[in-house]
């Protein structure tokens, strides 16, 4: 039978790189991290952007939002009777929580958002999940608020814990426009000096090409809320090392890079809307793992959530490199090319 | 300097599961196939899917289209000169792979699709790549293509070798409509019997849910030509099994599937536009990513490309069980949360 | 001076159809609509529909939101700053709405949605604006609030009044999930008996093409939050004979079609999420406009905001029966061909 | 019966603006444009942008792809008999427009695009279609190639005529991606002088605010290959006044504007993929619609399809001044809505 299968390990190739400088309340912090990744030219590239950022003042990461999400899908007689009942569930926050704290410790509600198509119901509930990324305990929750609602209200029908409008792991835009994971801001600015010493351009030559490639590019291409150069293969990367549910990378992958050529200086920000990670459950227990988490200052004794906020940060400022180490080569015809071959051939 | 820190690895938990059956033209053939992957629910799941695979007859995946792109970034002097210059290529695909050629054995020009924004000419090149899934190959092709463009229409100015009209790594509509890796279809009829014994369902109740959670749901989160339940988690533990780029899962799940209720038995199909991957290249020297290639059927002596067609089928063919034992999971409240209870908790 | 040209008009092609009979809480009403329009197949086709209709016991309309929206666009010293206002606004309702009230009576904010890209801060505001569609008050409504927030927070740089996350007369996610105009579903059940001898089809029949052609197909398309056969054709005819500002049926056209086969009867929802439309305010002081909208009994005393409910429940009821219209030709082929060509040549 | 109301008008407001300048391979050419439309400020505002466009050496406009499309929807046996019949179609344009030509005198086959998800196959057929914008030829055309076949290959089962992935009068990405419609590029620099004297702004402000407005703005809103500021407003008069199905202002509205500051002078352009008109067909042969045509000079002998292209011209121009004169006015904050409030109180 398969499920005796002795599991087994794929060795996953990993590079500590940087470290890059975040900065934070009490000043600017160096941090080297974990990149685990088949794909070996991420390193070397990473690293230009940390060694700029330590040049430069540092990363600046602004945690907007936190939480995680999952969407009952429900049938209803009519779509009067399904506003009534999300009426009352948007306006019945606290008498769901109770329902909720039947199933999990950690997981708290903080909103409901009702969405209908004809006779059916969707409510894409948002927890607070502590340091968690929070999928199972999210789904626990919604199983018992679904239990509830189906005791309460009689003309409700369960049809799915999960009905695609939370939406894991899937393209959207609900994601982005109402959150899902932590919607963390990169910001950096660097000097004239370091443009052209480090990454051999221009704010003016970046931020033009950050128009017409991020921009221009990614919209001609039908891309939705998603302008950006690679910022998957980064969170890819650092979610591996880190023991994070990798697939969340996809609506990670929906991040925005804007650039300003700042008189010569250059401000390049990365904004993240979903990045869904966390500092303890699935995944977490892996020596490895615990291992780089503590590295990384993510497992100290902290309030709620801080331990999962610090890591989305670093994890922001990680891509924030990476966008900018790449919009800098693509400004140097050849260079990506020069870089693929000198690490890939070794 | 952190470009010497000696490289480690990240043992990442493997299970090889199944087997499931695929189609061939000569037969029915049973295949174990390898899961790497944090998400050990994702086991037993899969593994549901490939026993009913076994059981009815097998899944039939056909591969459409096989291609890798790459988009040039181009400014020209106005739209006329850019249209001009984009029909010359567009009809001059031969003169254009004797570029190819000199950059690359592998790749062959198939096409070039033009997308003009005002004074911006994007070029996206199509190739075939072999058993490569191509990223690199493609992008030195492209940089030979781009400079023998510059020396020809002196009106041409270059911007970068990748315009995100490619597009890497990011959700998209071109990627699907124009293709970008391997198209593949993923096929399966299971007979009423089956679907009552191991999946604990109907049809009617499978395919209403697909209609009501996979269409209508992801309609309303906003999706973008993806439809389907989780079809990321496989493809990304497939692909950090058999040593593929995983990042590419972002496109990958931008997936449709799609059910019919066949008088009680249940055909269920998964259409994957944007398969990409490869049994040689970028991360496939390691020993254990051979092994899997090896075990998996994919390093024999075909025809160029064909083992990484098999792959493809075989990937397509996983993504279709896990397709199928979530949906029906889903359809019977409660067992997804006693599943994830039960193997979390080993 | 064109300004000084006189004003011309074109006469447009209008008619009567139907009626069409729509569900209220006192019964059920026989509504005859008007369409102005220059594709005269629509007149009979929607008249079928309409026919169906009142045979069936009728078309019940919910409007489950109601609010015209309008977004300011900020820059900001850094994504912290922006964080701190925009939880500030979100929270301050109250005191905004003191701004509002300057700058007109019928504007009353009900909600501030922020999002940072960056140093940019949008603030898309909701507004209740009674009878009007409200483009204009909410567009004097915002200003004075830009101005109010500028004054407030030294940080903040404005930077337009409209950041086109409103977003008007564009395609977008952000209306259907946050809402902009009327969301309104519109549901009835045909008696099989019906389907057959006014439809000539099946419920099995047409709830299947709508999942093959307006779930798939949209899917396949590219759409985004769109699902449905040609509501825009629709939405424009009814808008232009009732003085609307009729490129709305841009977000307009973002609804989906919902079929079910219900034991061989037919239920057929249309969900509308930006139905934007007035019963006063731009274009309807013309005598026409007054006219149509007096036929409609959309002219009467009634609470604020009620005139204009009852508009959209009709201009969906309209929309529904042009879905159910067109839908069963497209079982039936060559119908569509043979009424195109009945109706265009004469 | 609603049948034989006699059909009325609607007088909908109409004014000629400009003149705007056009340039043409035989010089500058000055137009006035007819805008029939309920929002009378439109008036003013196109007008100055076309006084712009006199004095600064007129607006370059391109005609890149001129098609329209239809998509038939089959049912096959599986994906691989789907993929053959496919294959066929695509390789077998001439044999197929044998069959086009029993249907229709103008409409020719240009390409098929084809597209499957699992079990059902789309075929999107392109033709040109002369001077009609061709929505009702096409049809027949797809008909008759349908009733083909289904005859040569009797594996395929007809489901519909259009399946969705056309797509008439919906958001998509196929439309912007493949064509459907006229492709239109207008462009136009401004000197630095006018731009202050009649814009009462900057080349670089003008730029800064359609990066921050129209290309990230849209990105956040969730748009979709949609970056501009109102066009779907101007094509919307411009259709109405000239006899066109103005639904189509839909994928119209889907456009692009790009600007950038050249040394003080300010490039415009604006990319238009889905301009769907024409100057004969359904809606042409009303007195006013062909007076119209007339004046703007698209009723002359010219080559098939050439009167058309020039409508579709002068419409690129009419919509560049409008996203010129909006983007000018929300550069300097209050001038809009003083514009809104002098021109709708008249």
């Amino acid at each position: 039978m398969p499920e005796t299968t002795p599991t087994e390990t794929t060795p996953l190739p990993l590079k500590w790189v940087g470290p890059l400088a975040l900065c934070s309340e009490t000043g600017v912090e160096e941090i080297a991290v974990p990149l685990a990744t088949y794909e070996t030219t991420l390193w070397p590239s990473t690293n230009r952007g940390a060694r700029v950022s330590c040049g430069s003042g540092g990363i600046t990461c602004t945690v907007l939002r936190d939480h995680m999400t999952r969407s009952l899908l429900f049938e209803v007689p009519g779509a009067a009777t399904g506003h009534q009942i999300a009426s009352w569930c948007t306006s019945s926050i606290a008498e769901l929580q109770t329902v909720v704290s039947t199933s999990s410790r950690y997981a708290h509600l903080l909103e409901v958002h009702p969405q209908q198509i004809g006779n059916l119901l969707f409510l894409r509930l948002s927890f607070s999940t502590g340091d968690a990324a929070g999928h199972n305990m999210t789904t626990k929750a919604a199983d018992a608020i679904a239990g509830y609602l189906c005791t309460t209200f009689p003309g409700l029908s369960h049809v799915s814990v999960s009905g695609n409008f939370c939406t894991d792991k899937k393209v959207s835009a609900v994601n982005g426009l109402l959150g899902r994971g932590k919607e963390v801001i990169a910001e950096g600015v660097i000097p004239e000096r370091l443009v052209r010493k480090y990454l051999k351009s221009t704010s003016k030559e970046i931020a033009e090409l950050n128009v017409r490639k991020n921009l221009l590019g990614s919209i001609a291409a039908g891309s939705l809320r998603s302008a950006n150069a690679h910022v998957a293969n980064l969170l890819l990367a650092f979610y591996l090392a880190t023991g994070q549910d990798a697939a969340n990378i996809v609506e990670g992958s929906q991040s925005i890079t804007h650039v300003e050529d700042r008189n010569g200086d250059l401000y390049l920000s990365l904004t993240l809307p979903n990045l869904i990670l966390g500092t303890v459950g699935n995944g977490k227990g892996l020596p490895h793992v615990e291992e780089a988490l503590q590295r990384l200052g993510c497992t100290e004794q902290r309030d709620q959530g801080e331990n999962a906020k610090r890591l989305a940060r670093i994890c922001a400022a990680t891509a924030w490199c990476g966008e900018l180490s790449l919009l800098a080569a693509l400004t140097n015809p050849g260079e990506l090319m020069a870089s693929h071959e000198k690490y890939e051939r070794s």
